[in-house]
C-alpha cells in the first residue's frame, strides 16, 4: 500500500502545500497507483506513467481551477486527476460508474474537454485564450499538454501557426516520449529524435536575445529580453522548429524533473507570449518504474504488455485479429494490395501484416487526413490501397473522402474497426456514424461482416469492387466461435443472405434485417423469442449501401413486418437507408420498424453494458419485437382517419 | 488579337519545341487570354497569371503526359489547360459543357485529380510517388503545385511530414505570393514573408554540404552533393522551415524567371529526394499586365476587382451581403458575438463585418479544422462564436464538430454560405451534405431561411440558442426581391411555417415542404400548378433538425399529400428527416415523396442550369407534383397484395 501522501491530495491546493522536495515521492506514489489499477482494469499505462511529474508541476504553478488545462488525446490526464479530487473514481476506471479514460467536465471543473482524437488541444486552446482576453479574463493562464505524435496532426499545427500570432500569454508544453502509440513516423518525428536535452545554465544565454526578435509583437523586444528570467533565457532554444510558428521555444528540458519543471514554469508562467516548452520524457520512464518491481506487476492481473500498450487479454479471437489474417491472405493472392494504419498498426492488426510485406504496408502517424488521400493517390496509381483505420478516426477524413475519392470514384478501401460501441473508452470514440457520413457518395460501396467468414467474404468483394470506394465496419470485439457458417456465399453486391428461416410454412411474423454483429445478438433474441412462439426470420443485411431493396420489397409485399437493426445511430443509418429505398420505390413503411444508437451519448461502460443500455443486446432485441408483434394492429390508428381536414 | 504563338500549342511538345528565349512571349500570350478570357466569364484572374511562368517552365522540364503534376485548390491551372490542347473549351469556362474551372480528369489526362479544397496536393503526391514506385514506374517525376496559403493548411503539414521520408524524387513547388485568397493569416505567413529570393551565384555553395546531411537517406550524402548540380547547390537554402520536414529546400527564387525556373528545375528533376522549390511570384504580377492594358482590362465585361479575385457583379442582393448586414447588426447588439472566416472573408461578407469590429472577427487562415476548433475554445469561455464558412469547406472540420463541439453540446453557430448547387465551380463545391453530416449530432439544429427577412430571423434564433452548435444553410445567389413577408415571425424550434395556403375549403390536393430557398422555387411552381387547376399549399420548413412532426402528423392525417423539396442529397437530407420522423412516430409515408439532389456529381454550369438539370427548378418540381397528382392512386400497386408468401 501507498504511504498515504497520494491519499493526502484531495485537490491541487494540497499538492501546493507540499515541499518541491517531497514531490518525487509524490511522484512515486501516483505511479505505483496508476500501475496497480492499470493492472486491475487495463488503461493507457505508458503515457499516464509518462507525465506523471509534469503534470505535478503544472498543477504546482497553475490555477487550474482558474487556468485552462487542455489534455491532447487525452489518454494522459490520470494523475490530473488523481489530483482533482477523482481518487474514489479511480478503481472503477472506464466503468461505469468510475473514471473515465479520458478528461471529462461531467467529472471535475478541472476537465475542459472530452478528448480522444488527437491535435485538437491547441486550437481549442487558442479559441480559449482569445475568448477569455477579450472577456476581461486574460490572467487565466493557457496551457496544452501535448506529445510529439500529436504535435505533427494537421490541427495541431494549424493550430500552432494560428497560435503564433497571439500577443498574450500561451503555452504548449510537448511532451516528447519519442514513441506515441506505436512507433513515430515522419520526418519530424526524426527530427525530434535528434534534439537533446538542453545543457542548463550554459554559454547560451547570449543567444536568447537573437530569439526574440522572432517572437510575434518584436517591436518590443528589448522589453520582452528583460522580462524572461534567467532560466528561461538560458533554456530558450535557437532553431527549433516551431519557432517559424512564431513561438519562442524552450528546451528540450528533462520532463522528469520536477524541480526543473517547477522552476522553468514558474518563470515561463507569466510571459506574455506565446511559449513551446518541449520536455524529453524518457522511453519506457513508467516501465522501469514497474520493471523494478516487476513481480508485483506481472502478478497483478491477466496483462500483456505489447510496446507501449497495456492490452487486457481477452481470451478470444478479435475481429482485430481476424481481419489481419485475412488480410495477409488477400495480400499474398494480389500483389497490388496496400494496407495504410494511421499510428494504429496494433489495434487495426496492421501490425500482424507489416512483418510479411515489409513493401506493401505503411504506417503514416496520427493523420488520417494524409493517409486517406495518400491512399487516393495510390488508388489513382494502380494499387488497391486498404486503409484500416478506426471508425471514429474516419470522421476525420471525411473531406480526402470526398474530394479524393469520391469525386473520381476511386477504389479506395477503407476497413473501420471499432465500429459501434466501444466499450471503456467511451463516447469519444464509438463509431456511430460512420454509415451516415459515407453512404452520400456516388458509388460508394458500405458494407459489415457479421462474423469471421462474411469478413473474409466482404475483404474478398471488397479486392475485386473497383467502380468506387467500399467501407466496411467492424466492432471492438471477438467474432463469433460458432459461425452460422464457415463457408459463406461470396458478397454479391447489395444482396442480404437469409440465416434464419421462418419455421412455419405461411411465413414469419416479423423479419429482422440485422447489419453486422447485430445479427447474432438477433439470432439470440430469437432463440428466446421461439421459445414464446413468435416465428421471426432473420437476414444478415452485408450492405448498408446499396440495400436489398429486392428482399424489402418482398417482405412488404408479404406483409411481413421488418425490423432493421444495428450497432450506429438510428440518424442516417442502415435503417434510414431502408426508409429511404422503400420511399423511393413507392413501397409503404408502416410495417418497417429500426433500432440502433439513440440519439444521446453513451458514456464509458463495457461494450455489452452499452449494448444492453440501449436494448441492442438479444434481451433487447427480443423485447422490442415482442412490442411490435403485441400491438392489436401495426398500422397506426391515425391511419384510419382519411377525412381530409383543412390544415 | 494573339499574334498565334499559343493558338500553336496544342499540346506540351509544341511548347518543347520551342526555344527558352520565346517562352517569355508565350507566357504573355497566355495571361492576355486569360484576361481576355476572365472579363468575360469571370474566373479566378490572379492566381492563373501569377503561375503562367511557372507552368510554363515545368512543362518545358518535366512530361506530364508520363509525369505526374498535381495541383492544389486547382484555381491556378488555366495555363496548365492552355498549354494542354484545351483552348477550344476555354471560352465556355466554367461554363457547362466548356472548360472546368478546376482541374478534370474528365477534360485531360494532364489531369490527376479534380480539387479546390487546399491542401491535398501534398498527400495525393505522396501515394502516387510510393504508388509508381512500387509498381516499377518510379521514373514518372511527382511535382506537386502549392501556394503559401495552402501549404500550411493541416493536411498539406501532414502530407510534407510523410513527404520527407520519401527516399525518391517528389518536388514540392511552393508558388509564394503572399496573397492566397485573402490576406495571409498565421506565423508561417510572417515566416514566408520575411524571406527574399536568393541571390544565385553567390558564395552560398559551400552551405549546401551541410544541408544535404539532413536529407533522408543521408547515408550517402557525398553521393548526393555529388550529383547536385551547381545551380541546385547555388540556390540551397539553411533553415528553411520546410528543412525540418525532411525536404531539401531550395530558393526562394524569382517565380517569374523562365530562363532560371528551367535551369533549376532541370537540375532537380532527377534529384532523387524530396526538394521543395519555393517560388516567390510578385503579388498582383498578373494584375501589373492588365493594368498595362487598362482600357482593354476594364472594357470587357461587368467586372468588379477586389483584393486579387474578380467577381463578376450580380446586379442584385446576395446572401452573403445579406448575412453581413444582419450580422453587423447582431454583433451590436450583443457584444458576446465573435465571427470567424477561414480565409474567405470576402466570400463570406465578414470583410464587411471586420471594419466595425475589428477584435471581435477573425480569420484564421485556410484551416477550418483549427477554426472549428478555435470557435469551441470560444464558446467554452463564454463567447458566441459565428463561423462564416462554404458548406463545402464545413466538410473539413466534421470531426471537430464531432469531438469539440457536439460531444460538449456547445453553442458554437456555423453559418453556410455556398449551400446547395454553387455553379460555375462545379462539384468540387457544391454544399450537398451539411445537412446529412450534421444532422447525426445530438442536440444539434439545423436551419435554413428563404430569404433575408428568415435569414435574419433565423441568426437571431441561433444567438438565442445555447443547448448545442446550430448550422444554418443558404445558398450563393442573391435573396428574393419579393419576399413573402418583411416582417417574418421568429423562427420557434422545429415550427415551420405556412406560406402559401391551399385555395379550396376543403384542402390542398397536395402540400410542399421546402428547405431553403426551394420555397421560392416551390412558389413559384405553385404558380404554374394553380393555372393548370392543382391546389398546393406551401411551407418553409425552416428546421431540418428538428422537423415539424406535429405539422406532418395533421396533414398525414388529413390525407394530404406532402412533397419535401431541397437543394441538398436526397440521402439523408431533409427529405429523409421528415421519413425518420414519420417511422419514429409510425406515420405512414405512403404519400410522402421527396425532390434533392440526385445520387451522381453535378459539374460546372450556372446555378440555375443545375437546378433546371435536376428538376429542382420551378419547372421541374410542377412536372413532379403533376406526376404524382396525376396518378390514378398513390399507392402503389404491391400495397394492395397482402397475400401472405414465404418470403
Amino acid at each position: 500500500m501507498p504511504d498515504g501522501l497520494l491519499e493526502s491530495i484531495g485537490s491541487p491546493a494540497d499538492l501546493k502545500a507540499l515541499a518541491v522536495d517531497d514531490l518525487p515521492k509524490l511522484a512515486e506514489d501516483i505511479r505505483r497507483r496508476i500501475c496497480d489499477q492499470c493492472a486491475r482494469t487495463g488503461g493507457h499505462l505508458a503515457p499516464n506513467l509518462g507525465v506523471v511529474d509534469m503534470t505535478i508541476a503544472m498543477h504546482y504553478v497553475f490555477d487550474f481551477a482558474h487556468d485552462r488545462l487542455l489534455f491532447d488525446v487525452g489518454h494522459q490526464c490520470y494523475a490530473h486527476k488523481l489530483i482533482t479530487g477523482r481518487q474514489h473514481l479511480f478503481e472503477k476506471l472506464k466503468k461505469r460508474g468510475g473514471m473515465a479514460g479520458f478528461p471529462d467536465p461531467r467529472e471535475s471543473k478541472y476537465d475542459l474537454f472530452t478528448v480522444g482524437h488527437a491535435g485538437t488541444s491547441i486550437p481549442t486552446a487558442v479559441g480559449m485564450a482569445r475568448a477569455d482576453t477579450l472577456l476581461g479574463q486574460g490572467d487565466r493562464h493557457v496551457v496544452s499538454l501535448i506529445g510529439d505524435a500529436s504535435i505533427v496532426n494537421g490541427v495541431a499545427m494549424e493550430g500552432l501557426n494560428n497560435a503564433g500570432t497571439l500577443e498574450r500569454q500561451f503555452l504548449v508544453v510537448l511532451n516528447d516520449n519519442g514513441m506515441s502509440i506505436a512507433k513515430p513516423q515522419g520526418a519530424m518525428a526524426q527530427y525530434f529524435d535528434r534534439m537533446r536535452v538542453s545543457p542548463m545554465y550554459g554559454q547560451i544565454k547570449k543567444r536568447a536575445h537573437g530569439v526574440l526578435k522572432r517572437v510575434p509583437g518584436g517591436d518590443r523586444i528589448e522589453d520582452l529580453y528583460h522580462r524572461a528570467g534567467e532560466m528561461l533565457k538560458a533554456a530558450i532554444t535557437t532553431g527549433h522548429m516551431f519557432e517559424q510558428f512564431g513561438l519562442l521555444c524552450v528546451g528540450p528540458i528533462d520532463g522528469h524533473d520536477i524541480g526543473t519543471l517547477i522552476q522553468i514554469l514558474t518563470e515561463i508562467r507569466d510571459f506574455d507570449r506565446p511559449i513551446l516548452l518541449h520536455c524529453k520524457t524518457v522511453k519506457g520512464k513508467g516501465f522501469e518504474y514497474a520493471e523494478g518491481d516487476a513481480t508485483k506487476f506481472h502478478s497483478l492481473g491477466p496483462f500483456v504488455v505489447q510496446d507501449c500498450r497495456v492490452e487486457t487479454k481477452s481470451g478470444g479471437r478479435s475481429f482485430t485479429s481476424a481481419y489481419a489474417d485475412a488480410m495477409n491472405d488477400l495480400m499474398e493472392k494480389d500483389d497490388r494490395i496496400f494496407t495504410i494504419t494511421a499510428a494504429m498498426p496494433d489495434g487495426t492488426g496492421v501490425d500482424k501484416i507489416m512483418p510479411k510485406f515489409p513493401d506493401r504496408t505503411l504506417d503514416t502517424g496520427i493523420c488520417e487526413s494524409h493517409a486517406m488521400d495518400m491512399s487516393a493517390g495510390m488508388a489513382r496509381s494502380g494499387l488497391k490501397p486498404f486503409f484500416a483505420v478506426y471508425s471514429t478516426f474516419a470522421q476525420r477524413a471525411l473531406d480526402q473522402v470526398f474530394q479524393e475519392i469520391a469525386l473520381h470514384a476511386l477504389p479506395v478501401r477503407v476497413c473501420m474497426d471499432r465500429a459501434g460501441f466501444v466499450g471503456g473508452d467511451g463516447a469519444v470514440h464509438h463509431g456511430f456514424m460512420d454509415v451516415s457520413m459515407f453512404r452520400v457518395f456516388p458509388k460508394a460501396v458500405l458494407l459489415a461482416p457479421s462474423d469471421e467468414p462474411t469478413l473474409r467474404a466482404g475483404l474478398e468483394f471488397m479486392r475485386r469492387y473497383d467502380e468506387g470506394p467500399s467501407f466496411i465496419r467492424y466492432p471492438r470485439g471477438n467474432v463469433s466461435d460458432t459461425p452460422f457458417s464457415q463457408d459463406v456465399p461470396p458478397f454479391e453486391l447489395g444482396k442480404a443472405v437469409l440465416v434464419k428461416p421462418a419455421r412455419g410454412a405461411s411465413g414469419p411474423d416479423l423479419a429482422i434485417l440485422a447489419y453486422g454483429t447485430q445479427v447474432y445478438e438477433a439470432a439470440a433474441a430469437i432463440d428466446e423469442l421461439e421459445v414464446q412462439g413468435y416465428d421471426v426470420s432473420l437476414y444478415d443485411a452485408r450492405f448498408a449501401k446499396p440495400v436489398d431493396i429486392e428482399l424489402i420489397e418482398r417482405l412488404i409485399a408479404a406483409g411481413t413486418t421488418i425490423l432493421t437493426v444495428e450497432d450506429h445511430t438510428l440518424i442516417g443509418g442502415f435503417g434510414t437507408c431502408v426508409l429511404e429505398a422503400c420511399n423511393e420505390r413507392r413501397l409503404p413503411t408502416d410495417s418497417v420498424y429500426r433500432m440502433g444508437m439513440p440519439e444521446h451519448w453513451i458514456y464509458h461502460d463495457s461494450r455489452a453494458g452499452q449494448l444492453e443500455q440501449v436494448g441492442l443486446d438479444a434481451a433487447g432485441i427480443a423485447r422490442h419485437v415482442r412490442q411490435i408483434l403485441d400491438k392489436p394492429t401495426s398500422m397506426p390508428p391515425i391511419r384510419i382517419d382519411v377525412t381530409k381536414a383543412r390544415v
